[in-house]
């Protein structure tokens, strides 16, 4: 085995070229069996193993810097940066993050779990470089799938002039988690198709430049007739924008993948390297459906599980929709993963997948409600802080009615820090006009989803966790439910905590559906009490409880009043660990009942 | 008089070329005297008369749709639109909006204050069209400057699929409100010198192809030689990303606009006209120096006014710069309007303008701060809203110390309510880990940024209003200023309304200027109080008011609490009108404590 506990780049940059691909057969096979063991991304992180090796046979972290777009695609770089043994671990409490995370080792140069960043940071960290003097190239390696956020494009945009030790690798698999949507990605496919071989040409006679010898040779081998074909393919969109273009290169040869590495690090200029990579590369499965195996879930129970939040709210937009032909359905790069494959299939003229690119779907989505159209926007709460501008701006100020389906809400579990859905309320009660409501099982989740549609006229969320949806009880509820006073102290929560909250022994409980704006006849049951427990799966501060406080004092309440919510970023865990360590699930709320 | 009162589309339609130049001139006439005495934004829209008047000779308003991307460049438009009269009262409370605003008028297809939505929002318009069976085209006008906006890019990247009614102007000036920045800029400049032949060429090709015979004489046309210069010259970036491109055409040539208007107008695919415009077109003051007169303020007090908070702060930062070679400046298209301008001058190499790309500029600052760099990113607060994922992801989660100088927190005047500087606090106190100062003059400022700078480790902000920045008296400051324990009576305030809140009859103040975590001395000082107002120039959902209340709950205090915040978006009007209706001066302040 080469790939021993002990590997570090080192040790890789002895290899020779067969040990190095022996390397990568090791870690394809090492990260199918680990993976599948504990869960991670799989498909985009086997489309790297090569990529990787080369790249740490070509630079030295951590003085050389490499910037992982989205961190689906760094698992080999962890596991030849020290951090093998910590697999078994991988996403879990206390173990090593999914993500590249500058905190947990000095070969992440920065974070990476939300897309379109990377050429930003690197540049940011290049520049930095240049102004103390220090040595070193700063490498970003972006999927084609997160060079549609926009993001991505204003950092394209600033590299010209910014840096010359800066290598942007694009890992062209030809999707981001569906298929990758928009021009970015035709053009991308035309451009593989007509320049392999003038771009080949191109990157050697960079390469000979470099010395007299080679300019002769050059010059020996430019036949008038090539130099013309050669200035017609010659402009692309990147040398567009100002950045010398090598590729594409077959991204599982790593041969040529070290080759064209070290041509890009003699480049004294800011450069690009295409790479043609494969998801799920050398696993049959993944190779076939990569979406399916983009996040692998550890295989711990196998009995039938209850349909998520994400397929039932996305069955229900459905119906919703094959009953009004103005509900238009919009997703960022998420068809599958928040149920909209339904809409897709059934009314595909009224869905849209507009590629990673938030901003825009909340834009566009004012713009089809601004021509009378009732546009659902079904979005990950943690990409929904992309919104913020766009939410306040586009759709607040003149009252457009939209609706978001905000999934994810609440603990996201292993994804960590970077994913968790805990921003979505304090960001969405600052914009004026919001509705919010956040259902906690099928029953209240249909109900909360027609009154968004159809009982507000400006933006109207509704917000879900991750994980099962159970059926729920059917019950006659208003905005909110209220168990019947018995006793002299209540629970007030919402979301995911709802299903713990009832029937908790010497309580009451408040069940709020509509959150926001905070309902006066739930502040004037919660006046009744004398001590009040606030159960909240969201930031404190910014949160419904502080709010719903706020109301309660300006009716005269003076009972007692605990707050339970998180106050800092989560890190990995499993949901259930996440609640219990918060103090949002049963257990949590008893004690907190019976410590005070 | 061509422009009479009741001049509309219809009248426009019917000019004669000569008399459509007349008009031009007659605009040009009324907005240069119009604007000076209303104050506005000039020079960009002296740039667009000819634009906006081809416009509506080719177009129909409102069953075609322009969307202004920054209305900016709309009061040509407004003219035009029956809002002739609305002029006298341009920005004022109560009058014509400075931007589209689709509540204003039926002509305005969709609201246009922040940069680079206009694509977004003219596709969704576009398709609902579509999907409703509505004839009409769409148009967007975007400038050059907010091309560099990522938002945009992502609209350019989901048109080709989406839309074949759809035109976008890009009215390439040159600058954005400072001189624009970066490779497409760049590019735009190579392309200008180019293709202007080529181009011609291939829009008469275009438009000639719709006949038979048209066909035939194109034919004839096409040379070898000439085909392949135009293969050569064929693929620019809008055409990599599936856009027929025309153009570049002289801005201020009104027939050829509106040849080129009526070929694209012909095009059954999306496509967009390259029109080359002059910022102050006609006024030479605005010629020479268009970033002064991007928006000119009305002359009322011609006297000496003293130092903005803008000009304070880009001095005070100027100082540190020169002790410390860590600080590093950044502005997203605002140097001058920031103060960045000395630091900018005396340490170029530590200063960047990145464009109109917040949130690049965000995580550019965190790529800084990865390698020990110490950077700051003045911005308007009202464009920080583009941030906000930026700031939990990239900044806050690996806890990068970075510094916000955030400039028109509060009222921001005449702009209206697409710039108010009222959600930065909301938005702030929901990102962990995050510091927020707000001074109120040069003393506390310079104080505040020093604490920002060296006495912090995560986010910190210093946040501080448009206008004029008094010394100040020199106190002896902690977090908080106390007047000391008089009364029964107190208010809490920070920021703006602080300079008001002092030695009002009756009551005691604490003024906050670190607002952000809650100082707990400042909840003990403020639990004896029997009364307490809390006057917050922010949004009151969310904001510290709320915050503070919470504290001082937990804290055992039951007194009277009362905030004066406001609680919706604020429309236009001068600043001291905008305090005083949201009772944030003296006499509300005042007012309120004698009401309760």
């Amino acid at each position: 085995m080469i790939l021993s506990d002990n590997i570090d780049p080192d040790i890789v940059k002895q290899l020779s070229l067969e040990e190095k691909k022996q390397l990568c057969e090791e870690i394809r096979a090492f990260l199918i069996d680990s993976v599948s063991r504990t869960g991670g991304h799989l498909a985009s992180n086997l489309g790297t193993v090569e990529l990787t090796v080369a790249l740490h046979s070509v630079f030295s972290t951590p003085e050389d810097k490499i910037v992982f777009d989205v961190g689906h695609q760094s698992y080999t770089h962890k596991l030849l940066t020290g951090r093998k043994e910590g697999f078994s671990g991988l996403r879990s409490k206390g173990g090593i993050s999914g993500f590249p995370r500058s905190s947990e080792s000095e070969h992440d140069a920065f974070i990476g779990g939300h897309s379109s960043i990377s050429i930003s940071a690197a540049l940011g960290i290049a520049k930095a470089m240049e102004l103390e003097g220090k040595k070193g190239n700063v490498i970003a390696v972006i999927g084609d799938g997160a060079l549609t956020g926009g993001q991505a494009y204003e950092g394209l945009n600033n590299v010209s002039k910014l840096s010359n030790n800066l290598i942007i690798i694009l890992n062209d698999n030809e999707m981001s988690i569906s298929r990758s949507k928009g021009s970015v990605a035709d053009y991308l496919t035309r451009m593989r198709s007509s320049r392999s071989y003038y771009d080949k040409k191109a990157a050697v006679k960079d390469f000979l430049s470099h010395s007299e010898l080679g300019k002769e040779i050059s010059k020996s081998i430019s036949g008038t007739k090539d130099l013309v074909k050669f200035a017609i393919y010659q402009s692309n969109i990147f040398e567009s924008l100002g950045l010398k273009y090598y590729g594409p290169v077959n991204g599982h040869d790593i041969g040529k993948l070290i080759e064209i590495l070290e041509i890009a690090k003699l480049t004294n200029e800011p450069c690009i390297v295409h790479v043609k990579t494969k998801k799920g590369k050398g696993y049959k499965p993944a190779e076939l459906n990569s979406g399916e195996y983009h996040g692998v879930s550890a295989k711990k129970n196998p009995a039938r599980k209850a349909a998520t939040f994400s397929e039932t709210a996305g069955t229900a937009l459905l119906e919703f929709a094959e009953n009004d032909e103005k509900i238009c359905a919009v997703t960022a790069a998420m068809k599958y993963a928040t149920g909209l494959e339904h809409i897709a299939k059934e009314y595909p003229e009224r869905f849209f997948d507009v590629g990673i690119a938030e901003q825009h779907a909340l834009t566009f989505c004012c713009g089809l409600a601004a021509e009378g159209m009732l546009p659902v926007f079904a979005v990950y709460s943690t990409f929904l802080q992309r919104c913020f501008d766009q939410l306040i701006h586009d759709a607040s100020i003149e009252k457009k009615h939209i609706v978001l389906m905000i999934d994810r809400a609440g603990f996201a579990g292993e994804d960590g820090e970077t994913h968790q859905g805990l921003f979505d309320v304090p960001m969405l009660t600052a914009v004026p006009g919001t509705a919010i409501y956040s259902p906690f099982d099928r029953n209240t989740l249909k109900l909360c989803m027609e009154k968004a549609l159809y009982g507000e006229d400006g933006v109207a969320a509704v917000r879900y966790p991750k994980g099962a949806c159970q059926a729920g009880i059917r019950r006659r509820y208003r905005d909110f439910y209220h168990s019947g006073k018995t006793c002299g102290k209540l629970i007030i929560t919402y979301g995911r905590p709802a299903q713990y909250a009832h029937d908790i022994p010497g309580t009451d409980s408040l069940l709020l559906l509509k959150i926001f704006p905070i309902n006066s006849e739930a502040v004037d049951i919660a006046t009744g009490y004398g001590e009040v427990y606030f159960f909240e799966e969201g930031m404190k501060n910014g949160g419904i409880a502080e709010k719903f406080l706020c109301a309660l004092y300006e009716r005269g309440f003076s009972g007692k009043y605990h707050i339970t919510a998180p106050e800092n970023t989560v890190g990995a865990a499993d949901i259930e660990t996440q609640l219990a360590d918060a103090g949002l699930d049963r257990a949590g709320m008893e004690k907190r009942i019976s410590d005070e």
